[in-house]
């Protein structure tokens, strides 16, 4: 046994060397390394991990040097003001969210939105209402959202106060964002956007534009997972003037007051090198990164999505597409033996995360592995990936919290309020979540996916989470 | 202007080269360097900065090497259950009283707690009984609570559902907790413990006691304040089993989902370091603390409290009290002069944090500056520090989120609602709180420490923050 299990664990996994096609941005330092400033701030982070002394600001009451830093990062993105978060886009979508909605406000959300989310929807109390996303049968991709479903869902909920949408998605797949804008604006309702994964958007014409200038209120993005910033290290930018005071309390109601000065210092230096050198650094990693899709794309078996797929996606992002027959779950192992390490695999897709700091060897090291992977001897059964209809709502997700639960068989769960999402991969939409009701057809699709051996999240043994009844014996209790 | 301001600006605090008596406990990076493993983890930190790869474990789900380090954190602070957190005790607050209380619910505070404890209360929506502490007349130092007055309260509202502790303050003072525990418990009341800065507390016997050993439902510690975390790196405790699930998803929800590796690490290492050298390291600090504390002492108009002026007190830990009629303001700049970096000066009092980490090297700088010190050239006039009763709450402070609010001269403002604190330093405890009435004693105590020339935070041009009254224009919506 260690003494010392997660240091041990993370300096042994740091040893192998690994190319970093995960997050964060940074891979490594490697951004660092590119500047002279940045090489000097890498050298001394460890010094850097001051509190507030004399002269460094307080992030909390900014006056000085961090102040300033904010400044130049709202101008940099066109924002009314913006914000450094040092606790991820966590603590920007829940700032967001409170500051924008009361308890009891109905808003429109995409189904397949991240989890901080549906907490953030969960902590103030409100009244989602659900936007169904796309899949994409070929590729068992989730998409981005269905707009005729949108649309009619605006028109049946015009009381609604807004809309909470991701752009892009996990995938890099943007949603017609402008237009959504557009209509939900028509309507009076705030558009919040949770952009975790388009910190660059907008730096090159080939890539999706920036949120913050298509119009949203608010826009949380992750400094960290695209650009070279620290883990937890995000923006939130604010256009809608009404809502700074507001937005002021809760990011500072959601962040420590102890906040990392290495961490606030790398997000200062990723919207430096953005600002000094994104032209030039996002147009070698589009030309690379299009030039091996293209290379990779006449290899039979794999496919990374593109704009022939999409409409619009972000491509410094692969989504290796593995052919229906073949198993992606095989190949990322493959993958990893070449000592490639990819952002995640969802049973059908291995998306690889690229960043300025990935040069053309990366790309040549992931064509070469993929030339030479024996896709042959990775065949398996394909199973079909159903989407069901979104279950009836019976109690709001904060009404879940606070009341019993149990787990029953699947079988015996007809017409009980589910109390712990299920989530089957591909395509990681939650078929059901906290406050819906458990329907026959529900069941059939979730009894296939474990049928067939896919991932199923919040099932275990064929049970599910439910509220408990009242004549039944409580197990435990619930949040 | 800088194209760079926050990160220029911290390289050029590092160049000063201080010695080191504020946060983070690691001082610089020196507490990495004193173990083998630790000086490996200090050269490859930024290499450690990765996310949730293969074999590293989930913070939001943890099975593996997150899981057993926790699980060491726990049997080394003998708790039921311990978590690592990533955004400070700010989050651990939060989690604790989200976990403890439901929206309505009345507690029992100390008035001079944390923001983020205030801040729980806000967003909890809970109805808060303030406890007074008590003021040191000689030091100006805000003290424990006052206990008579505690169980006064207790008695008032035996309805309450549970008490919020600060145990050590910033001074290092201890409130005497174990009796509290048991008077709160006598009325079935969770008691939680806000311990920021004693996570240190118990590895030695001249320490006070640790919050979790004296019974405590649930305890917040900041790894980073006095042990070798970095910034933002906290502990939550939770000794109560019916917590759990709750706590569960309370921390879950406030926490970032891209953890930082770093933290986390420097966390699993500070834990690691306290259980294998925490006893000698604490004898030696202990042993140089005591040393030149004796030494200090003999030098006239500065005073280090001690356990001769308070029952309890963390003896790790100056504050340096400056004779009435000198000023502590000056004195500070004077231990700047020196490169000695002070952790705060509140205008009586100046505090040193030492950490193991800081050798007795570190103790003589202090002891020759302040033994050279022109300390007679620093004479001010001394104005009493006068404490008022708590003004009457019309108001939860929750309630007055919302509404407009604006700035009025003190003098007309007789019988507002208070819409923002108001905490003079000395002694830094609110004379007044949201959701508080303005009388005309406080508009006396705050004019008179105006006129002083004491810092009171709250107050612009001797104007206050008020709810507005219906007839008239709104100047802004607060939060």
């Amino acid at each position: 046994l260690s003494k010392l299990p997660l240091v041990e664990g993370v300096l042994r996994y740091t040893k192998e060397n690994n190319v970093s096609l995960s997050m964060p941005g940074h891979k490594g330092g490697l951004g660092f390394k590119e500047t002279l400033i940045g090489q000097e701030l890498y050298e001394s982070f460890i010094k850097c991990d001051i509190t507030e002394v004399d002269g460094v600001d307080n992030l909390h009451l900014p006056q000085g040097i961090i102040k300033e830093a904010q400044e130049l990062l709202s101008k940099y993105y066109k924002s009314k003001k913006s914000y450094f978060l040092v606790n991820g886009s966590t603590s920007g979508n829940l700032a967001m969210v409170f500051a924008s909605f009361d308890e009891g406000d109905k808003v429109l959300v995409e189904r397949n939105c991240h989890r901080s989310i549906l907490n953030a929807i969960i902590l103030r109390k409100l009244r989602p209402i659900y936007i169904k996303n796309k899949v994409h049968t070929k590729y068992d991709a989730p998409m981005a959202i269905d707009m005729e479903h949108l649309l009619h869902i605006i028109n049946l909920n015009k009381d609604a106060k807004g809309i909470i949408i991701t752009y892009p998605n996990y995938y890099g797949i943007c949603t017609e964002l402008e237009f959504i804008i557009k209509e939900c604006k028509k309507n009076s309702m705030k558009v919040l956007v949770d952009s975790a994964h388009g910190a660059h958007f907008g730096v090159h014409k080939d890539l999706p534009e920036s949120a913050v200038l298509l119009g949203a209120d608010l826009v949380v993005m992750s400094a960290h997972k695209t650009l070279a910033s620290l883990n937890q290290g995000s923006f939130l930018h604010v256009n809608n003037e009404s809502l700074i005071e507001k937005v002021d309390f809760y990011v500072s109601a959601f962040l420590s007051t102890s906040p990392s000065y290495m961490i606030m210092c790398s997000m200062d230096y990723s919207r430096y090198y953005l600002q000094e050198n994104g032209k030039q650094a996002y147009n070698n990693l589009l030309f690379n990164s299009k030039k091996y899709r293209r290379l990779i794309n006449e290899i039979p078996h794999i496919h990374i999505l593109d704009e022939t797929d999409m409409k619009s996606i972000d491509l410094t992002r692969y989504v290796l597409n593995i052919e229906k027959g073949y198993s992606a779950e095989v190949f990322y192992k493959y993958l990893k033996s070449k000592n490639i390490q990819p952002e995640m695999c969802d049973g059908r897709n291995v998306i690889l995360i690229f960043s300025p700091f990935n040069k053309e060897e990366d790309f040549n090291i992931v064509y070469n592995a993929i030339k030479s992977c024996p896709i042959e001897d990775m065949k398996e059964e394909y199973n079909e990936v159903i989407i069901n209809e979104i279950p009836a709502m019976v109690l709001q997700p904060y009404e879940v919290m606070n009341r019993k639960r149990l787990w029953v068989p699947l079988k015996t769960a007809i017409g009980r309020v589910c109390a712990g999402a299920v989530v089957p991969y591909p395509p990681g939409i939650p078929l059901i979540t906290l406050g819906e009701e458990v329907d026959k057809n529900l069941i059939n699709m979730i009894e296939y996916y474990v049928k067939i051996g896919n991932t199923v999240l919040g099932i275990k043994n064929k049970k599910i989470l439910v509220l408990e009844d009242e004549h039944e014996e409580g197990i435990t209790y619930y949040i």
